[in-house]
């Protein structure tokens, strides 16, 4: 693609990347400057020393989120650092911004420690209503989210993971719909013991599946495996295969319903399919290249198939859930974004497709259907209240009518 | 001013603060998307990871300055904390903006710890072409600004010194050309040994001044004073009162050409002024209340006075300083912000007074004099060009000709 490339390069050169920072209240003269700054300022500074929560009255914090990324796994890209990530995070910006008013800034830290990473994130805390970790490799990304998740009081989302593994999961609950089975009934296979396919399996376990086995590079993972195991997959261990079945990814697959692939490209044969149990659903999720192509899925005889590209149908795009998620999120002043809140905003994404629309090419809303973030915020406020997470109580449909109001995004 | 208060409350609750972030490039429809995210995004990327230098021309990173406060010592409030300095830091953003088209972002750090300070602005340089260091209490703002000059590629410029030292020198230069005195000739006799009174030292120092003696709360700093020290005054006893004079303020006046005050209120009488030299020069900065009221100082035989308020004539305000500096200093991705560039600053600022209208009452510029910026603009690129601390070569011209294009204050 010759055009994208020189037109990609082109208009982050001319407008030296994507993201600006601009006044809400302009400073043109005098009596401006006594109301912005001094000495009008101080008010608002004495308000929130007397009360630190009135910071999110009267500053931008309540609107605020950090991207934070150390550019360890960017794109397919792999660990290109942290100056080489900040395009994809300025990105992240513009999308949090475009889809949902949500303002964010890229924060990209130069580091691969853990602790420093954390202890930096918390220093910076005061300036932030949330935090979206992105594109950090596994399993540091697991532990940094995990240890902020504990030490801070606003809500950590590592969207690579939560982000991936809602949308997929709203896939999955409309599929399941068109073959007529439910989550306690499937066996899911996934391959790929990354970020986002070990959060997959933590949703799924969450919704009731059961009957989980996941693959990495050497095969099924059970309780037990003494060879390439990390923590996080020990974890995995705990709440998938209990039968504690050993074998190849292909092996594993023999009976499954479901195939969740977050691995690499043409590893998924049509004969692999073949052994799945009928109408089997897979979501193919590599990039650029899916684990099979559509194609081929079909003709091995999936009932739906799902992939990470826009050019195939059923799209599983982060973009469907981050947004609204943080708008919900921030709107109550959650304290975390927890099951509830993303349970909340699959079935939200899953419900924008009716009955009558439902059909195997279309499981998944597109990603600029403008219906879906103010439902997802909307429900996401609305289970972070009920779960008790929400410091503060609103309206869900008003945070459903705020983010209609701040969408930037062209109707399909 | 009751008015003022509700006012300044009001406008930070209606607006939630001051500061957002914006898209420079709409993503409104798949082609946006592909464009300014996946997968065009990684063409930026991959030009940044071949050339680190190469972030200049893809991000924001070349425009955007980190506003960095720990919340120690804000405004006239003290340590108020991270949180309520926000306001003031989101106001200078704004500044930064309105005055000269740099973004910056606040970052305010929970912590007082100097090590975890340095470490996480130097963990996010990655997103920043610029660091201005905000109300950090003494003695550790001197620490932190000296590591970070040190152990960072980018400018960094803690603004309590070095702004209000700019803008005082800028109208000191014009008040000696009214008492036809030279740097080289003139006693100093400053009051208040923080952060700006150091940095106006040091400033001084460079343009020449032999004759200065600091005072603290226990009177001259000398080399050698064994009660109330530390090594920030160890140094500055180093460069000033080299005869070792002991005393109080009022003894150490006599026969002093100029008092600088950035200390209290109402702490110069008639008495003091009257045993400087003839035609004294008096900058009596203290907020809101300064050491000297004009009035009185006038009475006192002051030749010229100025004070850190706008309700008097010659108001030191470090806005005719900061947006210029960085927009100046990022035009020519400075690493650093030297001497050169401050003195710089300071003649560009005193220059736009011009003989005919250099009055007793107008040594310098107004706030919103829209000719600051950019000559301060230009005068900093050229002084870091000729002084080699550029990184690319620019027309000083075009430097002034972007501010002016990018400024948003009204004529006065």
């Amino acid at each position: 693609m010759p055009n994208l490339r020189d037109e990609a390069l082109h208009i982050h050169k001319m407008n030296k990347g994507k993201l600006s920072t601009e006044a809400k209240i302009p400073v043109r003269n005098a009596r401006d400057l006594s109301l912005a700054y001094s000495p009008g300022v101080a008010e608002p500074c004495k308000e929130i020393y007397d009360h630190k929560d009135n910071v999110y009255e009267y500053t931008m914090k309540g609107n605020m989120v950090a991207v934070v990324s150390n550019g360890s796994a960017v794109l397919g890209l792999g660990n290109i650092g942290a100056e080489a990530s900040l395009p994809v995070m300025e990105g992240k910006s513009v999308l949090f911004k475009s889809f949902a008013g949500v303002d964010s800034f890229p924060i990209c830290l130069d580091s691969h420690d853990v602790d420093k990473i954390v202890e930096t994130v918390k220093m910076m805390q005061p300036s932030f209503g949330g935090v979206n970790l992105e594109d950090i490799a596994a399993p540091n990304c697991f532990i940094i989210e995990e240890r902020l998740k504990k030490e801070t009081s606003i809500p950590i989302f590592h969207d690579d993971q939560h982000g991936t593994a809602i949308v997929t999961v709203a896939g999955l609950m409309n599929a399941l719909k068109l073959s007529g089975k439910s989550f306690s009934d499937i066996k899911v296979v996934a391959n790929g013991a990354g970020a986002a396919g070990i959060a997959i399996m933590k949703l799924l376990y969450s919704l009731g599946v059961r009957d989980m086995i996941m693959c990495d590079s050497k095969g099924a993972i059970f309780e037990g495996r003494n060879y390439g195991m990390n923590d996080v997959k020990e974890e995995v261990a705990k709440m998938t295969n209990k039968d504690k079945v050993e074998g190849s990814l292909e092996e594993v697959l023999e009976g499954a319903d479901v195939f969740i692939g977050v691995s690499v490209g043409d590893l998924l044969s049509k004969d692999m399919v073949k052994k799945m149990e009928d109408d089997p659903i897979i979501f193919a999720m590599a990039n650029p290249d899916p684990e099979i192509l559509p194609g081929d899925a079909k003709e091995a005889g999936a009932k739906v198939i799902g992939t990470g590209r826009s050019d195939f149908p059923n799209q599983v795009n982060n973009v469907l859930a981050f947004p609204g998620i943080f708008r919900g999120a921030l709107d109550v002043r959650a304290t975390r974004i927890n099951e509830r809140m993303k349970i909340a905003a699959a079935e939200a994404i899953a419900s924008l497709i009716t009955e009558s629309e439902l059909s195997e090419d279309y499981v998944i809303p597109a990603p600029f259907d403008p219906r879906v973030a103010p439902l997802v915020a909307s429900s996401v406020a609305q289970a972070a209240m009920e779960s008790g997470v929400a410091r503060i109580n609103v309206n869900p449909e008003s945070v459903a009518e705020k983010t209609r109001r701040l969408t930037k995004i062209d109707e399909e």
